[in-house]
C-alpha cells in the first residue's frame, strides 16, 4: 500500500490557473470594494487553484501533530528534560494541550503521530505509530539518522495524510513536538538557506544567553561534522533533521499530491517545508504559512520559501497551534468567496470612475 | 430608560489588577513554555481583568454595525454613490455582506443599526432605528451636526449595546457603513492626534491620486472652517464626525461601563475609539484593536490610543469584518486560559534552570 516517495513527487502538479482566474473574477463582483479584504481574497483564490474548485469549501480540518526525540539533547540544547516529549504526547491524547484547545476552537481534529519518541507507547486508539527509531542520534557526532530512515519518515508522513484524506479532509495543518527540535530545525535552515547559524538559531523554549551560544556552537559543529548537501534535501534531513520533521515533510508532499492545502505551523514545520520544497518545488504552491514565529530563523526560512505568514501573534509553541488559528482564517477566506452576495444579487451600485 | 452620557462615564472603572494577576499565574502553570503563546496569553489576561473573571468565557458574541450618511460626500470624496450606504444596509439585513459571512463564521450575531441613513427605512425586525438625521451636513461648510445630535448619537450607542448585554453578550465588535466615512474619520484623527491631514488620509474604497489630493484638501478645509477643539471630543464629533461614529463611540463606552471587552474594527471604528477615549481615558482598557487596516491613518490612531492590533491582513472594508476575525482570536485566547491542563494535572515536567 505504501506509495514510494517518487510516486508522490510525480503526482504533485501546479494549482489550476484557470480556476484561480475564475475565483478572482468572482471576488471582484462581490459586494465590497475590490481587494478590500486583502489577504483573505488572495488566500481564497490560492485555495481555489489548489483544490481545482472555484468555490472551495472547508469543512473537514485536521492538524497532524508529530512527535519524536532528538539525540542532540545530550549536547545540552534545551531547558526541558527529554521525557517531556513523551509526557506531552500523553497530554495531546488526553486533550489537555494547547493544540487540543485550539483545534477544537476551529472545528478541527488532532491526529497524533509517534515518529520516534524514546521508549515508545503502548497501543492507543488515538495514537498513530510510525516510529522510525527511539529518537535520532546526536548530530554533533554524526548523522542524526541514515538515509533509509529519512526516506521512511517522509513516506510515513505521506501515508498518514492519505489516511486522513480518505476519512475526509479539506485542509490540513502541521504540528510538532520534540524536545531539541528547534536545534535540528535551525541546522536544516542554515544548511538549506545558507544563512549563518547564529542568524537562524533562537531561544527555543526559553534559553538564556550562554545556553543560546552553546546551542549555536553545537549546530555549527553538527554542520561541520556532517556536511549536509543543500541540493539534496534527503541528505540534509538524514544528517541534521528529525523523524517528526521528515514525517511532516511527508504530510506536506502528500497533501500537495492530493491537491489539499497545507497550513505550515511555525519554525519546526517550516524546516520540514524546506525539506519538502527541496524535494518538490511545486509543492510550495500548496503551502500556506500560518504565522510568524518569534523564533529568529523563521523569517529567513519563510523568505526562502517565498511565503507570507497570515498571523503574527508572538507565538513560539509549535504543536500546530499557529496552524489551527490560520485554518480558521483560511475557512473565513473561502466562505467569503462562496457565500457573499454579488453586486447584482444584492442590488448594490458599483464604484464610479476607477476601480473601487 | 436612557442613561445620560455622564452616568455611563461615571460607571467606567479600571479592569481588576488582582484578577489579571490570577489569570497570569494560571497561564504560567499551563503545559507550555511560559509566554510561548505570545499575544494570546496577554489578551486572555486583559480579558480576565476586564470581565473580573480569572477564567472568562466567550460564548455570546455580537458585531454592532452602524450605518449613516455623510454630507461631505457632496464635496466629492468617494467613488461610490451615496445610495450605497442604504443598499448595503439591505445587504446586511439579507445576510449577503462580508460581515454576515464572517460573523457567522465566528459564531456571532450581527446587529444592524440605522444611525442616520438618507431616506431612512421601513420598519424591519432586524434593523434597529436610532436615526439622528438623514445624514450629516457637509463639514466643509460648517459643523457636520450640532452638539445635541452628537450627544444623542453616543447615548443611542450606549443604549444599543446595553440591550445586547441584556440578551447575553460576552464580547462585542464594532462595525461601520457609510459612504464618506473615511473622510470624517481622517478629520477626527487629524483633529485629535494633531497629525497632518495628509498623513492620516487614505484612499478609502479606492481613490486615485487626484481624488486623494481633493479629499485631503476637503478635510483641511473642514478643520479650518470648524476649528474643532481636540480637548473636547464631543466638539470634534459634532464638527467633523458622523452619526455612526458617534453611535460606535457610545457602544464602546457602554461596553466598558458594563465590563464587556470591545473589539475595535478598523479605521472608522478607530476614529470612534478616539472620541470614546477622549470622553473616558479609562474606557481604553476595554478596547481590543482587531487589525491594522491599510488605511494610512490607522496606525497613527492606534499609536495614539496605545493599542496593538491583533491581525494585519491588508483589510480595509469596515463593517466589522476585522472585528469578527479578532473575536475568534479572543475566544481562542480565553479558551487556552480556561481549558488547557496544568503541568501538575498532565504530569508534565517543567523547565530546568531559568524560566522556560
Amino acid at each position: 500500500m505504501t506509495k514510494s516517495l517518487a510516486q508522490t513527487l510525480e503526482a504533485i502538479k501546479p494549482p489550476s490557473q484557470a480556476v484561480m482566474d475564475a475565483a478572482r473574477a468572482r471576488q471582484d463582483i462581490l459586494t465590497k470594494p475590490q481587494g478590500s479584504l486583502g489577504q483573505l481574497e488572495e488566500l481564497s483564490i490560492r485555495i481555489a487553484g489548489m483544490t481545482g474548485n472555484p468555490r472551495p469549501k472547508i469543512q473537514h480540518k485536521a492538524i497532524i501533530t508529530m512527535a519524536a526525540d532528538h539525540g542532540v539533547v545530550a549536547a545540552g540544547v534545551s531547558l526541558y528534560p527529554q521525557e517531556v516529549t513523551k509526557q506531552m504526547v500523553f497530554n495531546f491524547l488526553a486533550g489537555g494541550a494547547a493544540i487540543n484547545v485550539l483545534a477544537q476552537h476551529v472545528g478541527g481534529r488532532v491526529v497524533v503521530v509517534d515518529m520516534g519518541v524514546i521508549g515508545g507507547f503502548e497501543p492507543h486508539p488515538n495514537l498513530i505509530c510510525k516510529m522510525i527509531d527511539f529518537g535520532t542520534r546526536d548530530m554533533t557526532k554524526g548523522p542524526a539518522m541514515n538515509r533509509q530512515q529519512a526516506l521512511d519518515a517522509i513516506e510515513s508522513g505521506v501515508e498518514v495524510v492519505e489516511v486522513e484524506i480518505a476519512k475526509g479532509l479539506d485542509i490540513v495543518g502541521t504540528g510538532d513536538m520534540g524536545i531539541g527540535n528547534t536545534t535540528a530545525s535551525s541546522a536544516i535552515c542554515a544548511a538549506i538557506t545558507g544563512a549563518p547559524v547564529a542568524k537562524v538559531t533562537g531561544r527555543g523554549t526559553g534559553l538564556g544567553d550562554e545556553q543560546l551560544a552553546q546551542k549555536v556552537s553545537m549546530i555549527e559543529k553538527a554542520l561541520e561534522v556532517n556536511k549536509p548537501n543543500p541540493q539534496d534535501a534527503l541528505d540534509v534531513l538524514s544528517k541534521v533533521g528529525g523523524f517528526e520533521i521528515g514525517g511532516l515533510a511527508g504530510v506536506m508532499l502528500g497533501a500537495a499530491a492530493n491537491r489539499i492545502p497545507v497550513v505550515i505551523d511555525g519554525f519546526i514545520s517550516g524546516a520540514a517545508a524546506l525539506i519538502a520544497a527541496g524535494l518538490s518545488p511545486t509543492a510550495r504552491d500548496y503551502f500556506i504559512a500560518a504565522h510568524l514565529s518569534v523564533e529568529v530563523g523563521h523569517r529567513v526560512l519563510l523568505d526562502h520559501l517565498g511565503l507570507t505568514p497570515l498571523l503574527n501573534l508572538g507565538m513560539r509553541l509549535g504543536e500546530g497551534t499557529g496552524a489551527a488559528l490560520a485554518i480558521s482564517i483560511a475557512e473565513a477566506a473561502v466562505r467569503i468567496l462562496d457565500e457573499m452576495a454579488t453586486f447584482e444579487e444584492a442590488g448594490v451600485s458599483e464604484a464610479e470612475g476607477e476601480a473601487g
